[in-house]
């Protein structure tokens, strides 16, 4: 184990850089799976990965103009939205608006089609769009699988080391959301502590809570302590994840946390959360209509609340099994289903947020392995812009998995140098390297290589490559095994970037303050 | 599982069925992991990946015509080569060739760009370029890992058993060629009771012996006795894999088979075998020119044998550890360079072979399956027309396992489905379904998922969907503890197709009396 010999300890997560992005490939190549630098967000260099053609996408698009306008999107237990729509020229009957053709689309003209995610360190801002790929952790698992091997209720401990192991790895590019639920901390507190957690142990940018137009202040005003109000009411510093409640329902509790953060400028990823056959039809395209028009009244609604508030076209996609009714990853449908979303948010100018690293594997087996690889392949391919779950999803979501967390990451660092792209330059054709060796011969010693072999090829820190021999003699070691020792060697080396201790004085007596005046509630 | 329950023992390996080609979407679906009816090769309807623009395709191109005049390919120990080289106009300088630029291109003109591969079932027919993609097992290893988790030599009785699985398994199209190396046989005779196995325990089409040129000719003796001499003179029966001594060099054995197969009308895939870094430069692009370069020159070879003769544009690519010099697989470089050779394939006109489920794990672990997933990925979308190793491969290629075969045929399975890509009838559309669920209520059991729930889904034979609940009572299995059972239970109901005792009888005796021509060699 070459690699991890020479990578582990170095718990470079701690070191902040300000170089050149000249030296990407180097770095994509070079921290590999261990903890490294940080690398930027991705800037794509590949094309993107196309399903449908133009007929296929205007079926779908003039599909999804008949349900927003005859079908209508219901906006349940919210007066102010369907006031709101009425103003707008929206016909409403009940919950239920309709849409006059193209008011969405007219609506969605004001939503930037890029825009930045600002990080407490600047160095960490991403940008969100356009050809930018920016990976966060899993978001919303109940439980964990811990580094025993137990599936256990996450703790408020286990949320703190999501947030490290993601401040650590070198291609996460954002410190995530509900990386778990710390769920010994009262339901009615603990967004509190988690976006603590975040600002404290990373200094990646991170997401809001929209469990309650509350805990969305909350999280508004705990990020103006960090970046000031003037900041905030300008640009990104939150990106929150707004369900659909599909089939073609907004619930109250999702058009709350979305009034707040897009009346403060923070972005809104509007995605319908989709297992087909359950919440939408059985096929792609049908599929893609409803989330096509579900996107459409959402993000429009962002922009009725402030025109210019960034909001992202999001989809999750999975399929259920016909048989047992459970959820199932990486198959072929939900990947269809993805590139498809991917280009109709392209032809309405929106981010686009899909994917990860999903799977409904147990254990980090090779079924974990094939659905979230075939997941993050179509990610990378579609061309996602924000990819939520990008590490340490399993069991359908329901767990964290540490030992997945280490191998997901180590496969985002290969993501990130896939979409590096063919280096044409004089250098990488190569042509001296060929001349020098001749037929033949062999490559290992020439020149070109010795210059090159540093940034050449990506690194994991996981993989074995070593002989059958070798590999016995040191044990027989699956990657989980490895991917455990990597990951407790990364939280022993941890160490927090600085945070301005008055900033830091302000939110921990803001979160007093706001926790005492609350009793505990677990429910 | 009740996926396992429903498809496990059917045995349907052994019908032959002569379905019309509309229910492809029906039988992708439903076969899915399980032994079931063989579906006939892909025909993709899915565009391919592309990662090189027109200009980069032009930088690629012009370097390996430089190589091809300037710095030449070797053709070693084969005078009768050297000769047929300088009767077409290139220059010989010793053993190495020049060729005028264009020459190789000029010669190529006669190389057909899709052909017929023939089975001995009709049915098993599959087509070799254009849109078509054709599965076959993993090729060469030594090794195997056995059903008791045991890594030893292979044997004849495992070579069988792999031709078996291929034959049960839904998306293999083909019975491959080495799927294991039968050490328990003389070197000398083994080639003769692959061959017969092929034939005898599989109706798929083969591949033939390529370790020196008398065994290419026992192989086309042998596929004579079943399909006819003029059947075999005028069509393809066998595929044979010609490998490039990379860099720049064809050897003895490899220019004896491939003259032996060309003369005879039977397809070569001229394929350098690179190991980035050591076999070509370090850079995709430099390897990309390389392969150019090497395929150019041997695919031509083809061509002066015999005009007309079918021969494959093929890579095999990987990169390796510049620590430990050891092969890695499913890395974004290797991707890069196969995405690119698809292209530089496409633009000679030739049927292109690359990829398959390629890995350096020792074991059917996560790193195994995200090596593999990353590779098979990149060859479906790449547009590849031949896919050998495309179920079974482990460490590097030294070992066949059992359990990976498993694991990955369904993962072909997946291939094949998500090939058919988006369907946009009417029924696809499934506006129907949509105006008859409306906002807030489920499709479950709406008439268009009942209509087509059975086709909607790939259906996988070894995904554990169940809840962590279920999982647990069931024994808190793996894909590995699974993929073993549903092995045992295929090779338990295997029936093997018929064939006529005629041909048999003429198989056997014509093994036999080349078996009593010669002594036995070990090495």
């Amino acid at each position: 184990m070459d690699e991890i010999t020479a990578e582990t300890g170095t718990g470079a997560g701690r070191r902040t850089r300000s170089e050149g992005r000249g030296a990407a490939a180097r770095r994509a190549s070079r921290s590999g799976g261990g903890a490294g630098p940080s690398m930027p967000y991705i800037q794509r260099k590949i094309p993107v990965y196309e399903v449908l053609d133009e007929e296929g996408l205007e079926i779908i698009e003039r599909n999804a103009d008949i349900i927003l306008e005859e079908i209508g999107i219901e906006f349940r237990d919210d007066a102010e939205a369907l006031d709101m729509w009425r103003a707008a020229g929206a016909e409403v009957r009940g919950e239920r608006v309709h849409f006059p053709r193209g008011l969405c689309r007219a609506l969605l003209k004001t939503a930037p089609s890029e825009f930045t995610w600002h990080a407490r360190n600047p160095e960490r801002n991403v940008q969100i769009g356009g050809k930018a790929t920016v990976f966060a952790p899993v978001y919303g698992p109940p439980f964990v699988r811990d580094l025993d091997g137990n599936r256990r209720y996450a703790t408020i401990e286990d949320f703190r080391n999501f947030v490290k192991l993601a401040y650590m790895a070198p291609s996460m590019h954002s410190s995530g959301g509900t990386v778990c639920e710390p769920v010994d901390v009262p339901v009615n507190k603990r967004h509190l502590d988690m976006v603590y957690s975040h600002i404290k142990y990373s200094d990646k940018p991170f997401m809001g809570s929209v469990t309650a137009p509350e805990r969305a202040e909350d999280t508004v005003a705990m990020a103006k302590l960090v970046f000031g109000d003037d900041f905030v009411e300008n640009n990104c510093v939150t990106l929150n994840l707004i369900n659909a409640n599909s089939p073609m329902v907004f619930d109250e509790t999702m058009l709350g946390a979305l009034k707040v953060y897009a009346r403060h400028n923070q972005a809104c990823v509007v995605s319908p959360f989709i297992l087909s056959g359950a919440m939408s039809p059985v096929t792609v395209a049908g599929t893609l209509t409803q989330i096509l028009a579900e996107v459409l009244a959402g993000a429009a609604f962002t922009q009725l609340v402030r025109p210019g508030a960034p909001v992202l076209f999001g989809t999750f996609a999975a399929s259920i099994s016909m048989q047992s009714g459970a959820p199932t990853f990486g198959t072929p449908e939900p990947a269809l289903v993805s590139y498809g979303a991917a280009q109709l948010a392209r032809r309405l100018g929106l981010p686009f947020r899909t994917g990860g690293s999903l799977c409904a594997s147990k254990v980090p087996d090779a079924q974990a392995a094939h659905e979230s690889a075939n997941t993050l392949n179509m990610t990378l391919l579609a061309g996602t812009n924000f990819v939520l779950h990008a590490a340490g999803w399993l069991e359908g979501g329901l767990s964290a998995c540490y030992e997945k967390f280490m191998i997901d990451q180590d496969q985002l660092g290969m993501m990130q140098k896939m979409a590096i792209g063919v280096d044409l330059s004089e250098d990488g054709q190569a042509m001296d390297a060929i001349r020098e060796v001749g037929p033949g011969a062999h490559y290992l010693g020439c020149a070109h290589t010795q210059a090159n072999f540093q940034t050449a090829f990506y690194r994991s820190a996981l993989a074995d490559n070593n002989s059958f021999e070798q590999w016995e003699i040191e044990g027989k070691k699956r990657i989980e095994d490895r991917a455990n020792a990597l990951c407790r060697s990364w939280l022993d080396s941890y160490e927090a970037p600085p945070l301005d201790p008055a900033i830091d004085e302000a939110l921990t007596a803001y979160i007093a303050r706001r926790k005492d005046s609350m009793p505990d509630a677990f429910t």
